[in-house]
């Protein structure tokens, strides 16, 4: 069981290593073989987006050094920026204490969102006011 | 569709604003009615945590000012430190292009983490070495 697994390495002190495979192989992938990741830009140290991984796309991120995503809509591999440019280069990769989300320090390459912005949270909500305010354009 | 919604106000500029009813009920909650939601430490930008809400969790998040999520495992309402008294009291909260994760800006009192940890992100990749680090208890 995955969450026994990351239950058990909970205590260990710092600098403590263990098997890369046997970290993976225990992630917790949802019912369609996903994981959450988080991309965030390393250097501003925003919240760019997040998108999901099967273990396969995983895999290719670590190997290619830049984010490969899991499209839910295409149903197939999403190498950011493969078509816009707008290239995510990874730099480093750390996984939660539930083995089921995956956080991205990335070096973002022009705008991170689709609709040109520069990250994907461009919608503000005013509580308050009983509103939501676009944000963002002019990042 | 929520969806189709989210499509028809990408093009908005800035400071537009939307009644917050209409972009909270077109949210992309999954099959178990839930949504991600990233808490990010307003002062020093560390992402903390990933953790999910329904749309009651998040009206009582807003409500409250402080981070009520729902627990997967436990199939109940989790106010984060109501026990431990770790609580995240929020700051802002955005919502992402596609209407299916939202991250918040929180104040976050003591560690984050169940483990203690300042944060949930405490297993390193290093992908040179097929190893995975401890890191974070020093943080």
């Amino acid at each position: 069981m995955s969450k026994a697994f990351f239950q058990s390495i909970e205590s260990s002190p710092d600098n403590h290593r263990l098997p890369m495979a046997d970290v993976l192989d225990n992630l917790s992938f949802n019912e369609q073989g996903l994981i959450a990741v988080i991309a965030q830009d390393v250097d501003t140290r925003t919240v760019l987006m997040q998108a999901w991984m099967n273990r396969e796309a995983l895999d290719k991120t670590l190997q290619a050094g830049r984010m490969i995503y899991w499209s839910r809509s295409r149903s197939c591999f999403w190498e950011k920026g493969a078509t816009s440019g707008n290239i995510q280069a990874l730099v480093s990769m750390t996984i939660d204490c539930d083995g089921d989300v995956i956080l991205c320090q990335v070096e973002q390459t022009g705008p991170a969102c689709h609709t040109g912005r520069p990250n994907c949270f461009y919608l503000e909500v005013e509580h308050n006011q009983q509103q939501v305010r676009v944000i963002g354009n002019q990042a």
